[in-house]
């Protein structure tokens, strides 16, 4: 048995509370190396004439990567107390292996064991129940649609009349929202990502100006809530863009800096470094990269910690929206973030919380920062695999259970699981314009645990190039759009919120399948499990399914 | 190269924040198995001509375990953003190891590497200054002086007159702690560290019936004033013991709810499972361990928080106390310790904040909740290797680095570091009464990183079983104490205070020795280093000290 692969540490991804009284224990043993695991557990205080009295249960494998196997249990301890350890067989030995490290015999005293000290409620990682049966579309508003030419701006560009530039602007507004949401409930969709509508410089508006405030060239107060209450109405949740790890210079606390330097009451609102402030050719202030338009906030700040935190606060209490979705999250403090936690589910417990982040995430899923992060890994893994033909189909499973295992289940249950947005090319494009391997990324998003997410446009065929290429304006000449692929999307986003298994509820299992490039894996739920079969290749396939499954190819799926 | 066993995930112990400019970064590698690693970093945002711009340094190889060796590498990221990863050699093969996995080539984008997204001075580990020089000394109230017999319990026992049993009383007191405070600068401590003194039934008052009261058994807050006074006089700091996981059987709310039941104002004060409240077999409410005696607060509940934070203000406020010790502290939730750090430090920035964890503790050292815990695993390897001879030295060496790696260096420079307590055998008794043994375990404790303590009459050779027996009167008669062990424990603080390397600046690096049985460290800091050379056995041994160290056996040992 391979010892140095053998690996545990209580809380994170490896020991946590999944609800108020379960925990889950995962184990990570090498690839192949063990038969079968045993987690030994009981209650720290109950003895017996001096014998701790434990019991043990048989481990789940749950899944493998490249050089891994992970085992998982659920266990509800009576008195929300425990102690554990692991008992390994090969077929040769038997280890035990507690945080003391393995030893040959069971050890006796409990100081040996892993301890999870006390399942408190409150510490656990509880994300909004809906999240997992929502499907979202994201929008960058300046491009999804104008509902009203009095708010264009000057200069501003026909509709889809050419390629997006970096500063071109076309004119799309809320109004152009509320507008086409027949679109969006046609296809199942029930979640609104917008990024940014307050007033900012830029056609992104990333560079906030005004937070309290609507961009003019979007609308004003009265539309959003117009638009958030037809959403409501529809069953559809809107999340909004909270740039606060920067502003855009033309803030007027910056600029107030900018004025009157050491002087101005804001100087601290900012991490400037020297005097007089400059901008090239590196900016001596700390900002978003090196981009001088971005100043960073210094959120370690008591006055800037306050308004920001109430600006998360009033679009929730004034406009009722239903999540935040936070940018460049992880370069904000995380003690910033627990106060902006604690704040906004004070007012609207529901909310959903999601962070930009493109890395390992753990640090800010715990419970007491966000419920979610941009799941990028997802759509890397789904990309490289399906779009690019970078990785083979074993690359695929091993990084998508390597990636589910970093995390507890709960918070996979609602990662946001996208296949492009705003900052990558779009998903078509990524497939070298192949429609099938687009409608085959759908099929996969949408049969995956988290909440998937649709990037505007991708769903009729649009094509694109990293930004400024991804920002086109969106198409809506029926004639022009790819209603083929719409309709294929909207039979599996229908599919999936007719049976949650497809979705958060079913946990992944891989099978294997004879033909190097079908991707075959289980949904396994509670009481029902699916079994998807994905061809990833224009060669046909033959793929036998068990007895007992109904097949969907045809009846089911035509009857979206 | 065995891939299995290279382990690297940041924050926690992997990669943190040393301080608001420096980055650790740490890698774990199989033992013997690698010859060179060095870390690939640079900023995220620093791109020439589409090209990321990073750059390479040697780790170096802190220390090993029985499975593993530790890399170590120090960053000041000049923009307080990283992204990195590591260059493996074996001699045979080059490998990149990053947060993908294993390459052969080094990736050339940002987006493989792992991140460190922002140093947020706010989120670094940041535990008191003051601590890493402190030496420590636990006082059991009850037994430690009777300096008052006017406040002496009915039914006091004299003095010292018998073996303590469970509920003996011996009158010991505040007063009985000035009175003796000679005896502890005389010893060079400049840190006690009281178990409860607030009212309560036992003689142990970890069941706290009144949280704002002295209890009269030990005399009264104008005493508690006076001898805070005279011990910041002597430079000694204060820290008391807050149990906050359950409150005693008589504290008025929990009284309440036995007499109005679900009408109680209180009843939601704890978790009471049914109604009416029954002790036997088992209570039908959580309580510390099966303890009826200790029913554990509802810490979820805003007022039982409300009340208990203001008890951990009052006393840093109106009493200027310098650290608080949390009973039974991973019982508690998070949210609260989070809360509590919060409101205390508030007050007093450089307040103690020590939690009671025998466990794995990463999860509360992370910077928002506690500075340091109870290092029992300290205590157990140094037990088990002098004391016990229950494991060898390349055990008790393999314990120790998988401790210290197990933390940041700073978590490692105010770890709690103590041979015994009130909940242990006294370290003589576990020392089977030889005296030799617990004056090595002293010069161990004393060159260790971290803030050692002595409890109360080890010093002077007292023996006892566990509790009760560690429990016993502290015996003044000169000529029944062992002034022999407590001057060579006086010589090794001083050593300690007057050498700071020899404390918690200096690393430990252990050393090969020819002899079996003798056991050998550097202490290297930043401009000195010492070598300490423990012979671990009643042999003599022959030990070579390289040129260039200044022998101290008898010249510095003798002067102190």
């Amino acid at each position: 048995m391979l010892k140095e692969a053998i690996y545990h540490r209580p809380k994170n991804n490896y020991a946590y509370a999944y609800n108020s009284s379960t925990l889950h224990i995962r184990l990570r043993t090498k690839k192949d190396d063990v038969d079968a695991v045993k987690v030994i557990f009981g209650d720290p205080y109950t003895w017996e004439k001096d014998i701790w009295q434990y019991s043990k249960s048989l481990m789940l494998k749950e899944g493998s990567d490249d050089l891994f196997d992970y085992w998982l249990i659920e266990v509800e301890p009576e008195f929300r107390r425990l102690r554990y350890g692991f008992e390994l067989t090969d077929g040769k030995e038997t280890l035990f292996y507690t945080e003391r490290g393995f030893y040959k015999d069971v050890p006796k005293h409990t100081g040996y064991y892993f301890c999870f000290p006390f399942l408190n409620g409150i510490d656990v990682f509880t994300a909004p129940d809906w999240v997992k049966d929502t499907v979202w579309y994201q929008i960058f508003p300046e491009r999804f649609g104008n509902g009203d030419a009095s708010n264009d701006p000057s200069g501003v560009l026909p509709w889809g009349s050419e390629a997006p530039q970096p500063t071109s602007q076309f004119g799309g507004d809320l109004q152009g929202v509320i507008d086409h949401l027949d679109h969006l409930s046609d296809l199942g969709i029930n979640g609104i990502y917008f990024t940014p509508i307050f007033t900012a410089t830029s056609n992104h508006k990333y560079d906030t100006v005004d937070y309290f405030h609507i961009d003019p060239q979007f609308g004003d107060e009265k539309v959003l809530k117009q638009l958030i209450n037809e959403c409501h109405k529809r069953g559809i949740k809107i999340m909004l863009d909270a740039v606060f790890n920067h502003c855009g210079y033309y803030f007027e606390p910056f600029q107030d800096v900018l004025k009157k330097g050491k002087d101005s009451k804001y100087w601290d609102w900012f991490h400037i470094k020297d005097w007089p402030i400059q901008t090239d050719p590196k900016p001596n202030y700390d900002t978003f990269a090196f981009t001088p338009f971005m100043p960073k906030f210094n959120t370690e700040n008591q006055e800037v910690k306050e308004y920001l935190l109430k600006v998360g606060t009033y679009w929730v209490e004034e406009f009722d929206i239903d999540g935040w979705r936070l940018d460049v999250a992880n370069e904000v403090d995380h003690s910033f973030w627990r106060s902006f936690r604690s704040e906004v589910k004070r007012i609207k417990p529901d909310l959903y919380i999601l962070g930009e982040i493109w890395h390992d995430s753990m640090p800010w899923l715990q419970g007491d920062q966000f419920d979610a992060v941009m799941n990028y890994r997802f759509t890397t893994a789904a990309l490289d695999f399906i779009a690019k033909d970078k990785i083979d189909k074993q690359d695929f499973k091993d990084e998508v259970m390597n990636v589910l295992s970093s995390y507890p289940h709960s918070v996979n249950e609602v990662a946001f699981n996208l296949l492009g947005s705003h900052d990558t090319p779009r998903v078509l494009t990524e497939c070298g314009g192949h429609k099938e391997k687009l409608k085959l990324l759908y099929a996969l998003q949408m049969t995956f645990p988290g909440s998937p997410c649709v990037y505007y446009g991708d769903e009729i065929g649009m094509e694109g190039d990293n930004d400024p290429g991804c920002r086109a304006c969106m198409v809506w000449e029926k004639d022009k759009q790819d209603l083929d692929l719409m309709h294929g999307l909207k039979k599996l986003i229908n599919l999936r919120h007719r049976n949650t298994t497809l979705g958060s509820n079913g946990r992944v299992v891989f099978e294997d399948s004879p033909n190097k490039h079908v991707l075959r894996y289980k949904k396994v739920g509670s009481r029902e499990q699916f079994l998807v079969v994905l061809n990833v290749s224009d060669q046909s396939a033959v793929e036998k399914v068990p007895e007992g499954y109904d097949v969907w190819n045809d009846k089911v799926l035509a009857e979206q």
